[in-house]
């Protein structure tokens, strides 16, 4: 796997050149930024079923349009309308404090009164569904799992089911309310959202994060006195049963001489309400806006179509990307390939696979194109596509997954600190640069990315 | 100056000892710290005037008794009630965003109702203060001035100006209310409070800092669209003519053999209302109680009197400090040297001095007990006292001035950040060994600190 030679990209030499050419304009350029501000500055932040989301689709219609992509088109669907409202958090005994606190997404409220009750703490998840039926009667369960900071981002993975599922898992033991120390690497008196769901035939109860610092001080206070009283008001609409339209905002730069062959780059049009979204996912948005308009900027299409998705709702389920997929169940086969930006700041330091292994070989020595920008190759083959995308890839497309350092990713994830100030304008232009490269490799390569049937399903793999 | 051998420190071989035993006690306990955690999260915020702020009193008595001083007592005095009430901030136009704001301290309101006006931006207060007369006649005043982060914190000074005089200067010019960027170093979604005053015969305008992400964002949206509207309403309660009882806390560890002269430590017990005052002051009521404890703890009473001084009302404009040199203004030639807390979290680096200039061998000498700490002595003799201790230094009192990095304080300082898990545990314990030093140093020295007569006053230095 190791020998094979440069031109095993499958790029002639004029498209060598044309690559190279492409990193250089990237390295050198600020679109992406410039998006990002663009899109931050004049739309901010984009809940579903705000007035900043439905501004954002008009705007990303008129940036792709802008941009020079070929086609530009939305898709639309429904989507579970659900809002914030008010919320007010506090200590209320024996040492009142106010808290930092959000709604999780889907949160119920509180139907206009304040619960006050005693709080019962828990280390963790499986702490909380070990306790016996009926001991939270009455209780707030409090999980106090703090979040652990990892460059790849896997501490998510072990912080995140207690907002997800924690509410319901609260509720069956008797609780009245559920809050959990915010899943984030911070310790800003911000409190980090994210979406819950509640389980079927569960009483709803109100599901909230408070901010890092506070947590500390809960836990500071459980420890030395109880019992502990926490007050609790909210006007978070819960599944509110009303829906709102959603659109997924698509263009493309139409392939000149295999067009119905399909090369896609994602990300989230959509954010949490509460920052303007800068990070996650307004860096997605602007790295493969800037990919495809460097492509149509070349003088000649490249083979393939590039196809620019910017997925509606990602943040309440990838809504927009499984709406994508029920929508081009016909044409699926014919993507190729896909990647998503939704990974925020940090420079990309692993390029992951997971196509037809026949491909490899191309993959690995365009991946040494980008060697030079601090990437390597990952020894697996078993990408699936990262976020929205990961949608795509259980409908059968090929994906690269691009891993930046996602050190300080969950410092700012999902809070008021999502702002621009924190993009990383550096690390933007090269990861932006590296985008730009696998977009036009990928649309100009012979190689073909897709498994063989008989190997595209994953039972098999 | 530099060829003062170590035995002037004017200590008894015995004292040096004592001097060594007390570093090695400080910098191998966490009693600092315990007690800063103690006052976070059994009291919390200390806003003049709130039950936070009373109860911080009892808590203050209780810990110095509990401490093993020797007398503990309160003065009491009158200040200005004021009240922060409620506030809303956004931009409302070209493109609407929520705005992270805080009134600043004095603040008046806006009657219950919005004001919605047109921004006009100034770079700083100079520009602000040249704009013509009627210029800003229904318009909000935005200074954008951002501050710089330095080591000593110099960046302060240049910015606290337009926080301190805003709102009065832009009333001036017809303005209807003042808006800043924040006097602060992070990118935090947090604004920073701090007081602000009225000039007398000038109208009273609303005066509120913004965050930094926010002022970022406003500069850009007035970059690329005018007019930019502005809407704010808040239910601060400006000077309410209404008074509240403020209280130093104060306790002796009694001098054995001239406890007539007395060595002071000082820090502040109020707090702005927005975290729980942990890097301001909690770090400096828990050094100087920690150091009186070590001091009280010894075999034997040190020759003069410690007294630590937890002042009231610093956060408004040094209330406690100055009703302390009125209360005290017939002992205060009794006052042979301060030294205050009151920059935060950093390792000390510095020593300067205040002092009669035959002292300075002993400081010297003293000083270089500290190098393995990593503090030098400043090459100046010019120190007046940080914080509540210059209203002391300005009555007389000699002082010494422990410089920190304050290269972070302004991150966190009068924001809601301000809260526990800021506190360097480790830069604390050095810290805390060097005040524990200095007032046994101080309280046992021969060396006469205080200017002979014809020289303690400013002007003849
Ligand atoms: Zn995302
Ligand atoms: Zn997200
Ligand atoms: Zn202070
Ligand atoms: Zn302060």
């Amino acid at each position: 796997v190791s020998t094979v030679s440069p031109a095993d990209t499958g790029l002639t030499d004029t498209q060598e050149q044309t690559l190279q050419t492409l990193k250089q304009q990237a390295l050198e350029d600020d679109l992406s930024y410039q998006l990002i501000e663009s899109l931050t500055t004049e739309v901010g932040a984009r809940l579903v079923g705000s007035e900043g989301e439905k501004r954002s689709v008009t705007w990303a219609v008129n940036k792709m349009k802008a941009l020079g992509f070929d086609k530009v088109w939305t898709e639309e669907s429904d989507a579970q309308l659900w809002q914030r409202g008010d919320i007010e958090a506090r200590i209320s005994s024996p040492f009142p404090h106010p808290v930092a606190a959000l709604a999780l997404g889907n949160s119920v409220g509180t139907d206009g009164k304040t619960i006050e009750a005693e709080v019962v703490e828990f280390a963790d998840l499986a702490a909380l569904q070990a306790a016996p039926a009926n001991s939270l009667n009455n209780k707030i369960a409090f999980v106090s799992y703090k979040m652990e900071r990892h460059k790849d981002g896997h501490g998510y993975g072990k912080a995140v089911g207690a907002r997800v599922v924690g509410a319901s898992e609260a509720a069956k033991k008797g609780a009245v309310a559920f809050i959990m120390r915010s899943v984030g690497t911070d310790s800003n008196k911000l409190a980090h959202t994210g979406v819950s769901r509640y389980a079927e035939g569960v009483k709803k109860i109100p599901a909230v994060a408070i901010s890092n610092p506070d947590a500390d001080l809960l836990q500071n206070v459980l420890g030395r006195s109880q019992p502990v009283i926490f007050a609790l008001s909210t006007s978070a609409s819960g599944p509110s049963g009303k829906t709102t339209t959603i659109a997924n905002v698509i263009g493309e730069v139409t392939g000149a001489r295999t067009p119905e062959q399909l090369v896609t780059l994602g990300a989230h049009l959509d954010s949490w309400d509460v920052g303007t979204g800068a990070i996650d996912d307004g860096i997605g948005v602007g790295i493969t806006l800037a990919a495809g308009h460097y492509l149509a900027g070349l003088p000649t299409r490249p083979d393939r179509t590039l196809r620019v998705i910017l997925f509606a709702a990602e943040e309440v389920g990838l809504l927009g990307a499984k709406d994508y997929v029920k929508q081009h169940q016909q044409e699926m086969s014919q993507h190729v390939i896909g990647a998503e930006w939704d990974f925020g700041n940090g420079k990309i330091y692993k390029l992951e696979p997971g196509v037809n292994p026949e491909a490899l070989p191309a993959i690995q020595s365009f991946a040494r194109h980008l060697s030079s920008l601090g990437v390597s190759m990952a020894s697996t083959n078993s990408a699936k596509g990262q976020s929205d995308m990961s949608a795509l890839g259980e409908a059968g497309q090929p994906a690269v997954n691009f891993n930046p350092d996602g050190s300080d990713y969950f410092d700012y994830h999902h809070t008021r600190n999502d702002t621009l100030d924190k993009v990383n304008a550096e690390a933007l232009k090269t990861n932006t640069a590296i985008y730009t490269m696998f977009a036009y490799f990928a649309t100009s390569t012979t190689a073909e990315f897709r498994r063989p049937p008989q190997t595209a399903s994953r039972q098999t793999q």
